[in-house]
C-alpha cells in the first residue's frame, strides 16, 4: 500500500552538519521531523513533514502527568554505493503498536507511518553519515496530549518522528565490557510494561545505571524481579550465552522486552545450524556454567550498539572472566554478519532491508 | 523560612470560571501557574507566576523519551469565614521529593515551594469553590526537560503548578462502590518506582481500570506482584479493612504509595485509641474474615476521595458484601473528621492545616 504524500514545510534555517566523529548518541537532530495528530473522533490526521521545531502542550497534557507514551528506535545506513538502508523497519512498527496496546493506546496504520518516514527521510538524506560504523538514528514516538487530569487514557496523541545521526559505538574494534548484576532495583515485571517500549521503564533504571558506572560497571544486568533469580536483559539490550556450542537467551517472559535485534540473532543462528534455546536461565547457572569451563562468550543485542561483547560479569561478590575478556568468534560472526547486512557490505539473504529511494 | 516574592506576569485574558456544579475533576485550569527551571550548574531557578499557558518543550526532551518526572495532588478548601486551608502541604512536598530520589532528580527546597505556591493560590484565590464537598486541587510536577536521547538523568527540569477547580465526590452521601481484585496486570513491584508518584505507575494501570469499569467496577484492587496474594493499593488509594474492632492497613512495602490521608487515618485511629496495624495483609485473609463474620468496614484513602467506603469486593469469582454494602460507621467518622478538618469546620487538634493568607 502506498500512503499519501505528506505535506512538506520547510526548514528556513538549515543547521551546520557535525563532523562525523563528532556525533556521539542522541545529541544532533536534523532540520526537519514529522507529527501527526490523533483525536479518538478522526483517528490520526494531518501527517506532516515540519521543522525540527519545539512541542508546545498544555501543562495539563497526560503524557507529563500518567506517562501515557510509546517510542521505538532504529537505524538508516548509508552504503558505499550511497544507498540509504533500513533494517527491519516493519518489525519497529509493529512493535510499536504492541507497546500502544499495553499503554491503552491507539495503533497506527504501520506501512503508511513507515512510508512517512521514508518520505522524512528523503528530505534529510544528507544527514546519513558516511563514516565507518555511523548511522541515522530514528525516533518514533507517541505521547499522549489530551489536557485532562482524570486517569484515564488520553482521547488525543501526538505522533512524532525525529532523526539523530550518531557515531560509530566502537572505534578499533569491539572492547569486551564489565557488567554487575543489579541485586537491588528491578526494572520490570510479568503483569506490568516491561515488553513495552514506553518511557516509564526507563527513567526507573538511572539510578541502578548511575551506581554501577560509579563503580566501573558499563551496565547492569537485570533479574526477574519475582525469584531475583532469572536473566532478563542487559541494560537496554537483549542477554545471549553460548555455553558448550550451544546458544541460549531468555525466553520473551512478558517482562522482556523482544528485541529485534534478538530476533534476528536467534534467525541467523538457526540458519548457520548453531543450536539457540529461548528459555528461562538463572544468573546461578551461568556462573555454574563458568565454573564447569562450559561459558564461551556472553553478548547482548540491540539496535544500538548491534551485538556488544561482555567479558565480566559480577554477581554477588564473585566476578567472573568470559573467554579472557576477548570478544568471541560467533559474536564477532554475528556482528560482521548483522552489520554488513545493514550497510549493504554483503548480501541479504533474509530480506531484512529496504532502501529508502 | 520565607522565600523571595516571585515575579508574577498577569494574564490579560482571565477565563469565565465554571459553575461550581460542573467542576468534576481536573477538566478546569485556572489563569495561571507557577513554572521554575533547573540547570545542573544554576540549581532551581527564575521562579514565576505566568498566565496558564502552554509547555514548549524539545521534541528530544527527555520527558518524552524515558518518562523522568514526579509529581503531587493537594487540595485548597475555602472555610465558611472565607479563609483558605491546605491540607499537610509540608508532607506533599516531602514526598516530592521523595519521589524525585527514586528518579534521579534533585530536590527542590520544600519551604520555599509551599511559599510559591501560597503565592500563587494567593493570586487565584477566587478559583477556590464554595460549594459543599468542592476544592481547589493543585498539581505540582516536574518534568526532565533535556534534548538528549541518551539514558542518563536530564540534566535540566522545569517544575510547574497548575491549579484545578474540582467537584465533589459526593453528593447525597457515600456511597459504597464496587471493587474487583486484579489478576493479570500489577502496578508495582519491589525495586521498581511504586513508592513514588511519577508517571509511568499509572499509565500502566489503564488497561486494567477500562477492563474493570466495563465489568461494572469502579476500581480494581492490586495485589502484590510477586506473589500476587497481598493487598498492595485500591486504584490510587491506600486500603483498610476493619476486622474485629482492629484497623488493619497494608505496610509500607517499597511499592506502595506512603499515602498522606493514608498516614493521617492512622494518627487519628490511634489517637481515638482505635488498635491499627500496618502490616502485611492477604486477600485470602480477608476473604477468610468474611467467612468467619468479623469483617466489619473496608475502605480507602487519598485525596481525591478522602475516604472511599468499599461495599462490595470480587476476587477469583467469588464477590463478598461488607456492611450490607452501607458506609460503616468509622469509615463515616473518618470522613467526617478529616473533611471537617481540611474545611475548617471542626478545630484542627493536629495542626494540619496551614491557611493561605
Ligand atoms: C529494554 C530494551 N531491551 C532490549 C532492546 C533491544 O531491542 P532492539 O534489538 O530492537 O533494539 C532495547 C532497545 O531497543 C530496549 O530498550
Ligand atoms: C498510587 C496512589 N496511592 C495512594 C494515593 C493516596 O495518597 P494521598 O492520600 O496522599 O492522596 C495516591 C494519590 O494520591 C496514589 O496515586
Amino acid at each position: 500500500m502506498s500512503a499519501t504524500v505528506v505535506e512538506i514545510v520547510k526548514s528556513k534555517n538549515l543547521k551546520q552538519k557535525p563532523n562525523d566523529d563528532k556525533l556521539g548518541f542522541g545529541k544532533y537532530f536534523t532540520d526537519h521531523m514529522f507529527v501527526m495528530d490523533y483525536t479518538s473522533e478522526k483517528g490520526w490526521i494531518q501527517p506532516k513533514i515540519t521543522p525540527y521545531e519545539p512541542i508546545s502542550l498544555d501543562p495539563a497534557a497526560v503524557i507529563f502527568h500518567y506517562g501515557q507514551t510509546v517510542f521505538e528506535g532504529m537505524k538508516a545506513y548509508r552504503t558505499s554505493d550511497n544507498k540509504i538502508l533500513l533494517f527491519r523497519p516493519d518489525e519497529n512498527f509493529k512493535r510499536l503498536n504492541m507497546s500502544s496496546e499495553r499503554l491503552a493506546m491507539p495503533p497506527v496504520n504501520e506501512e503508511e507511518v513507515l512510508e512517512y518516514l521514508k518520505q522524512l527521510i528523503n528530505v534529510e538524506k544528507d544527514w546519513v553519515p558516511t563514516a565507518e560504523g555511523t548511522s541515522l538514528y530514528i525516533r518514533p514516538f507517541i505521547i499522549a496530549t489530551e489536557a485532562f487530569l482524570g486517569l484515564a487514557a488520553s482521547k488525543q496523541y501526538k505522533l512524532v518522528m525525529i532523526l539523530s545521526p550518531v557515531g560509530s559505538y566502537y572505534t578499533g574494534g569491539i572492547k569486551p565490557v564489565s557488567i554487575k548484576v543489579e541485586e537491588h532495583y528491578t526494572r520490570a515485571v510479568r503483569g506490568g510494561t516491561g515488553m513495552a517500549k514506553t518511557a516509564g521503564n526507563y527513567c526507573a533504571t538511572f539510578n541502578a545505571q548511575t551506581k554501577a558506572t560509579s563503580e566501573g560497571f558499563t551496565q547492569v544486568l537485570w533479574l526477574d524481579a519475582i525469584e531475583k533469580k532469572y536473566v532478563e536483559e542487559v541494560g537496554t539490550s537483549n542477554a545471549f550465552f553460548k555455553v558448550n556450542g550451544e546458544v541460549i537467551t531468555p525466553e520473551l517472559s512478558g517482562s522482556i522486552l523482544p528485541g529485534i535485534t534478538r530476533k534476528s540473532v536467534i534467525e541467523m543462528l538457526k540458519d548457520w545450524g548453531v543450536p539457540v534455546t529461548e528459555r528461562k536461565v538463572s544468573i546461578e547457572e551461568i556462573f555454574q556454567y563458568h565454573k564447569e569451563g562450559t561459558l564461551e562468550e556472553v553478548f547482548s543485542t540491540g539496535t544500538a550498539a548491534v551485538i556488544s561483547s561482555i567479558g565480566e560479569l559480577e554477581w554477588n561478590g564473585q566476578k567472573i572472566t568470559v573467554n579472557n575478556n576477548k570478544i568471541g568468534d560467533l559474536s564477532q560472526k554475528l556482528y560482521d554478519t548483522l552489520t554488513g547486512i545493514q550497510t549493504g557490505k554483503i548480501a541479504d539473504p533474509y530480506n531484512w532491508t529496504t532502501e529508502v529511494k
